[in-house]
């Protein structure tokens, strides 16, 4: 391991985020806020440590795959420490804990609060919430690559942090990809904020909740989130923003280059579509049916709320914790599943349920024909079976650590279905759950140890676990000639 | 497919069916209970049902995998059927699906009950209950096959009923096996029935819970279960031999002939210990503290129901549901994980877990070497990668069934943790599960849609999904030349 290097480019992305941490701080100067003074110190703090770890870290170096691993895994176990220091400074959170949890819940575009109100909030901590889940939903170290120089092993780096089982992952000229992925988001991000001030949102929350809304957050500048607005303008907009944050972003530049058919034609956009028109039509159903709410307005609720906890966003625009069992479950099960691969959502992602699906009809052939070969195709691919290992394994670690961490929520005291809503809430990196940390509630009644596992949950779920996993290995950390 | 010669196979399984419809016969014979009628009825329908199907069909045949899942599915549809009409013809459960229900549930060993008040029932409609247990428990096909001359192609028969990813499946002399099975299975009955005597308890009491633990069910005699004896040397020799049950039985014959060793050098033996052990000592420790019961008593209560809950037997010696969150949770990993292959137990099966764990960790090795080959060893042996994506898919399968089946159970107005553990507690053939399914209630609430699907749940469960599944497949129905 070639830690000097590591340090070095550690450094370098304290430094650029120390960058980021002006923006709020300019908006704390204009409005002569208070945090002024909170923003100054996180902004030096942050470029002390980044100054050091440069200096001590060595400019030149070969990025391998564990230098990879290392550097995404320090990227945002520092920023999200850096980010916490705004909220602590402040005073916006009681402890450096629930900063912590308020700032990785940020960055992992997890969208959990700790805070109950938000609307006592200077404008600078509203928006620096909002800027940290923009930030981590297309990827600091993606961003990060746009602005370092062409280097091999960049490739390392954008693997660890690019999420799904994408072929995307593998392309050549990982620099342009990278400014691409960024490019199409912001734009996306800023026809957002045109509609919703059109939609009569004033500019300030319109800013704040398309950061939330492109990169599948969930943080409002409102205690009641999007209910507050009660307009249907507005909830249609965040609803079309949720589906396209959604989808698999390489997409969009297939689409930009050959034409619009490109995403029509993916088979897991398909799915994914087609998964949010069915829960939307069963939960409308059972809206209407046991709860006598109208037609339309179930239909308005159950859209909003399926589109809002499938894309793993977490804004709301109605109480489902109120809503009927079948549809809480609707709703639990669109929690594992979550987003399309490649896009900023979080959950196990479309494409992985479709693979685990066709992987168990083949075993069913298999069953019956033991000597057969049989191939599967997935998007016009044969699929290499090292995939469906590597699948098959997430979708039993992910359910291994759901499991485990209910396990510690429960020993603070949650009740069964409240602890297992918490923990695939933040590892899902949806933001609500359900009972005491439903969609009209925070975070703020979990204890400190409960606040750490979720952190770790937040953190394991925005990465796809083997980033953080890979390290616990005994035989990652021995040096090896040829390393 | 032989159509012909499977309507033999299960013609002649009919009769023996009918045969031990005598036990209980004979039983409410000999007390004169109101039973006898609806027993002779019972006997009669299985009887012409058989003999209808012995002479219809073909007594030669080609005993294929295809025809194998064909008669393995048939048998434990057609005697879950008969095994209904006792309790339906007796008036012991008010509708034939309640029946059906109870009789599902004792033959896959489940012992979820639709039965409010068994303590008023004929003694001969409590021991066809426990029957059914011990029948199912090592298996109708299993028993089956020690009666049928020996033929080609009843290992298929033997695969299909028989639990978990385990090598002895495919042993040559399969007939020998299934009687050593039987053999061994009946040994440890007696054993218990002998040992509950000796420890105060009648011999008609013995025998049914002699049933009911050695085939991992847990109908009781009484209504409060176990708890109605309150006696600790009663509630060790449960334990032990519901532990026993939980083993895979085929160490027990290869203790038989190699010595004991080879039953504590088995590493499936040994991490099941170690999950009761500290699961036993987790819940000691919680319910000393949060409930404040005394060191001895939580120690006795936690061990008897965690052995019960892993083991999936499902006796109650006390009320769990009243126990701390983290206890809940912890008792709900058991029941997604069950006993040992080749045992009587339900649940996904220790084994399976183990090589998935290795899984995942072959997985993270593969992450920082993904050129080199790493080969996974279990039980001294390399394992095939085959196994691998069979346990893989089981795995996603089993949940894929217990998500779905959950939001069915929720839709019937279930809350949600109540319609998760309703589920788990039949797909792992435990019996109770928590809230309005607990451990001192029944499943008489629930309506006859939910019965359905978790009667279906309950065979899934014991013929471990694959046996079902495939036969939705449209290609296994197709005619084959050469099959």
């Amino acid at each position: 391991m070639n830690y000097s290097f590591v340090e070095n480019i550690l450094g370098r992305l304290m430094i650029a985020y120390a960058g980021f941490m002006g923006i709020p701080f300019l908006v704390a100067l204009i409005w002569q806020e208070g945090s002024i003074l909170s923003f100054s110190l996180s902004i030096i703090v942050t470029l002390v440590v980044g100054v050091i770890l440069v200096t001590h870290g060595q400019k030149e170096g070969r990025m391998g795959v564990r230098e990879g691993f290392v550097i995404v895994a320090g990227a945002w176990l520092l920023t999200g420490l850096a980010g916490a220091l705004p909220f602590a400074f402040s005073g916006a959170v009681p402890t450096f804990l629930d900063g912590l949890f308020e700032s990785v819940s940020g960055l992992t575009t997890t969208g959990a609060s700790v805070i109950d109100n938000v609307e006592i909030l200077p404008k600078s901590i509203l928006l620096w919430r909002s800027l940290t889940h923009w930030l981590g939903g297309m990827g600091i170290i993606v961003l990060f690559i746009v602005f370092l120089p062409n280097m091999t092993g960049a490739v390392h780096l954008f693997n660890a942090e690019v999420t799904g089982p994408t072929s995307e992952r593998v392309l050549p000229r990982i620099r342009d990809n990278a400014l691409k992925l960024w490019q199409i988001y912001l734009g996306f991000t800023v026809a957002q904020i045109f509609l919703l001030m059109l939609a009569g949102m004033n500019w300030f929350d319109a800013i704040n909740h398309s950061f939330a809304t492109m990169a599948t957050g969930g943080f409002s500048t409102k205690n009641a989130s999007i209910m507050y607005y009660d307009n249907l303008v507005i909830e249609l907009i965040i609803i079309i923003f949720m589906i396209i944050a959604g989808v698999n972003f390489g997409l969009y530049f297939q689409a930009w280059r050959s034409g619009i058919n490109k995403i029509f034609n993916d088979i897991e956009f398909q799915f994914y579509l087609l998964i949010i028109v069915v829960s939307t039509l069963l939960i409308t159903l059972s809206l209407w049916w046991t709860m006598g709410t109208g037609g339309g307005n179930s239909l308005r609720q159950a859209l909003f709320e399926v589109v809002s906890i499938m894309t793993t966003t977490g804004f709301t625009a109605a109480d489902y914790d109120q809503w009927p069992s079948v549809s809480k479950i609707i709703l639990l099960c669109l929690m594992f599943i979550g987003g399309c691969a490649g896009s900023t959502a979080g959950g196990m992602k479309v494409s992985r349920i479709i693979l685990l699906f066709k992987l168990g009809w083949v075993e069913l052939r298999r069953a019956i024909h033991p000597k057969a070969v049989i191939n599967v195709r997935f998007a016009k691919r044969t699929v290499d079976p090292v995939i469906f290992n590597t699948v098959a394994v997430f979708f039993f670690l992910f359910l291994s650590i759901f499991a485990f961490a209910t396990l510690l929520l429960a020993a603070t005291g949650l009740e069964p279905f409240d602890a297992m809503s918490a923990v695939v809430a933040t590892l899902g990196n949806i933001g609500p759950g359900f009972g005491v940390v439903g969609p009209t509630t925070t975070f703020s009644s979990i204890n400190a140890f409960g606040e750490s596992v979720l952190i770790l949950c937040m953190l394991l779920g925005r990465l796809e676990l083997f980033t953080l996993l890979v390290l616990i290995q005994p035989e990652f950390w021995r040096s090896r000639k040829g390393w």
